[in-house]
């Protein structure tokens, strides 16, 4: 039987989900609920579903999982209420800001055996998931180092920096998640070097635009990670994974595969322009992962675990860059 | 309102278009029809639509317009009775096998004023359309050369070869038009040379499974085509366009961008394994195309009369190989 | 021992053949000749050897061979001078224009027994020998179609053009020679189409400066050369060859591997800018392997005789584009 | 008039010195020395040159000049040597593994007013040039961050690394040297992970075949360095530096530039095998800059000064990583 959804948060981000849900043959749309109520009702129209309040969804019977798309601190508690009302829930990274009460929201989440899956669309790319194949089936024997470079077109708005939780937990903690998922082993240190060198308006909010990141594993694997809050070009978003025998990289996509020749040379177009476009099958994927774990009973990955694993390096990161030292997680 | 649809065909190509209709907010599947009624229910229980028989389609109020995908013998009957039906029409290539039967279609098309959108879903890739929007803007300048690549990645089996009309009317049709859709000027000349190098049995049935091909226009424009029936590295799929001002290529994707590196080298993996694959942005941009061209009353391209000219082309190859001779086409 | 050479020609080729005979630790340059005794006598004081006449070469004791660089029209002559007088003889390609002439020069070159390689100088390219290389190892299995890409930054002057034989015996025939270097079986037919796209002065002079030419082999390989007098990013020279088995391709090369992105995309800068640089390490190693030949007794190849059935391609092509036909080649 | 030469050191990169010296038309190679006799003969054989001892060159009035190619450990003294006896000097990278020498030496080449010259070959590569030229012409704007990466095909034996004053003085200082010649500013702040994953004697003589570093500068500028013993496909060497406006990428380079199609996929052969091949045109293009440097009088670089940071920045990398800390550098 199909599985059926209520989508929490209307927003940008929300409809990407429901267009995953409702383009795929075994799940079904069933409710969507907004702060905003036109916000709701548009997309209820869009997508052919009712709009109803959170209450409504909680009680429901006829909804068997929740896509929980609304603003960032609103996560944790959304969690804990639809574990207790014992739906599936998919939710959007990150479950929250503060490592203590991502470990509240999680222990909440065992005791009332909820399944939970937190977005970390990256792992469900295509070609990200063909580099942990190839890395998995030994082509590159035992890893050594992983490069993980992503660079955002621009920066966001000063609001949204406002709110973000900083850099390492608004953007590097993709990275930091892609890290655990092709190194093959848990990070037990951490260097960063961050700066403002893209908008000053970050810098006065306390964050930064820039930053490099080295992390280290218990058998000396390395990551290295660099990020921007700009790159002229484009969503500048790739992996290289070097071990033993080799290496496997990813490269960066564009949304047409030509090139320009002319007196200036050989020139292809810019890269994708954002998340929404780069990451469309990635997050198509990442649905029809969740869906298949519900009607198989198989495992759901990424955990609330995963979230929170990524969370505590952003956290270490932050350290790093604030007590200027290297700082060890365990 | 929603243009409402009818698929005649459910093979492999009718799932392509049932998929894009249904894809597609503006349009509805209402129903579909095969001689082969277990392959109409599947496709009706998957894109929840109804089975209806060929006179029930012809005769429904609820249907605008039909997507003729059964096969090529078929096509000139049902374009010509369906034009008469007073219904929208979307045939896949080619409308009929004889340039002369196809003529006769295309009277009766134009007598019922009937609108008709042949499938030549190349022009609607969307690297393929940078091609010609990059043209179109003179960032090449004056076209001088067209360069197309097509190697199917395998022959195809002996029966559909036998009705395929032969590589230039069933492979080549495909270049002819993307020839015409880039030179910007009819071809007047055609020199083709085919073997028989990839498979015996097909030139047992008297047909070619590699050719080189030169299309002339008035002015000296000139177009390579290579096709052959084998390509052990996938679907291999290029243009190059050369003009007074420089290049502009469309290169061959792959369903994931990866690289492994090894003592053997740097090595990336196959192309698409076929069109099904490759093309799949071009077929929804294509119904989208005709969804937006019925809505709108704008004019619908490719025509029939661009079905016309690109079989004209395949017989005067054909020609060409069978004399040992240049043909002239007018 | 050192092979002592004298230098017949100090032009442009004429510096690019003293640069490797001198860079040769198995040669010595000995002697220069040019008709306009400056030339010969700058050349002589940058490459430390004597200027002598056409007569003291000849009569030398202390010169073992001579490299040809002079004018086209003078080249037979010399060679069948140069051939009487016991020397070896490396000659720039064409040996003539004519073919009846060059058959004559080739009888004289067979009387006297006298060792003959002609400069055909893309064999020799480390790139390309490494195409035939793969062919040759059977990494693509049965070759079945080659495709050469050859177009020259811009079009030489009037004067060189009427001079030049026009654009087949010119510019083609250094891709007939690969196509014969290539191919694996002499090229049994030919079709050609030429046009004036980029210079009208070419189209006065009875030349052509944009052209298309098939090969066929007598067992239906397929060769298929594109040619123009314009590349406005650079001198653009490629070969792919498909085999059986799969692809090997030579891509264009640049003078420095760097890539700039921007707002407009990736760009990388253009080709390089002629043959002079394209072909540095070509022209190297043809004189390499002429030398070492001569030292080891081994066969000379490129002949005399491949030169020869390069022109005959040419005048093939010429008859093809004239007469409007396929022409036949035994 | 030419600037004549002595060679100091017959082993492997004496030969790439006596071969760019020869070559070049302003210089002359007058003589060789060598601790092993047999060695200084038969390179003196090879380049038509003299075998003088060390005291004859100091006091040759032949010599103007001396190319330092001898072991490490008496870089130091023979700078200091013919600093004294008035000759000007390249000497290879790096002038010595203690900084306090290197200071001692530079003084003594202060108050003998000596021209030196450091050999770190990579600034002279052409498309490393290239990418500073791009810098410099203001094309990506302000430099935020540069991403080095250098990985040896295999790791060096075990005698040499026991003499080579460990990884980061011996192979990252080579892209010290790089950073200090593209970040634009001088770098204030070492962070650097090592690990043993390549060799075991690697990490039994104390020493690391695996790291990572992050360099920053006063401004925020950041440096990424990423080294390993081990590249099964070549020797990787690749630059990127991002600014305000875009970014420049130097891309890796291989013997020939083809591509091999299979069902495998599309597959080019590995890199160049090591730096001899690598950086070829580099060590040209380095003597040639010394010998102009020399004739005109003009400012030579890189310089002793040079050697010293790139090493004073070894130093702090082996501090990081010993210390586990960040480390000033002023």
């Amino acid at each position: 039987m199909s599985v059926r959804f209520a989508l929490l948060g209307a927003g940008r981000i929300g409809k990407v989900h429901a267009r995953a849900v409702t383009g795929n043959s075994d799940a079904r749309l069933v409710a969507v609920m907004d702060a905003i109520p036109e916000a709701a009702q548009s997309l209820a129209a869009d997508f052919e579903c009712e709009v109803r309040s959170l209450e409504d969804i909680e009680a429901a019977a006829d909804i068997d999982a929740v896509v929980i798309c609304t603003p960032t601190d609103t996560h944790a508690d959304l969690i804990e209420r639809f574990a207790r009302a014992g739906k599936a829930i998919f939710c959007e990274k990150p479950i929250d800001l503060s490592v203590t009460r991502v470990r509240e929201c999680l222990a909440t989440v065992e005791q009332t055996g909820a399944k939970l899956m937190v977005g970390f669309n990256r792992r469900f790319d295509p070609s990200f998931q063909a580099v942990r194949a190839a890395i998995d089936a030994g082509q590159i024997g035992d890893v050594e180092l992983v490069e993980l470079t992503s660079r955002d077109p621009g920066p966001p708005p000063a609001e949204y920096i406002a709110k973000s939780g900083g850099i390492f937990r608004d953007m590097t903690i993709h990275d930091f998640d892609m890290a655990r998922f092709l190194l093959g082993e848990e990070v037990s240190r951490v260097c960063a070097v961050a700066s403002v060198l893209v908008d000053k308006a970050i810098g006065d909010l306390g964050d930064y635009d820039t930053a490099s990141v080295i992390l280290e594993t218990a058998s000396g694997r390395q990551c290295v990670i660099t990020n921007s809050r700009r790159a002229t070009y484009g969503y500048d978003q790739r992996i290289e994974v070097h071990g033993s025998k080799g290496m496997v990289a990813a490269e960066n996509q564009r949304p047409v595969m030509i090139e320009i020749a002319t007196e200036q040379g050989h020139q292809r177009p810019p890269l994708h322009d954002f998340f929404m476009t780069r990451y469309i099958d990635a997050y198509a994927a990442e649905i029809t992962a969740f869906i298949a774990a519900l009607r198989d009973g198989a495992e759901i990955s990424p955990t609330g675990e995963d979230g929170l694993k990524s969370l505590i390096l952003a956290e270490a990161a932050l350290k790093s860059v604030a007590e200027n030292r290297f700082v060890d997680v365990d």
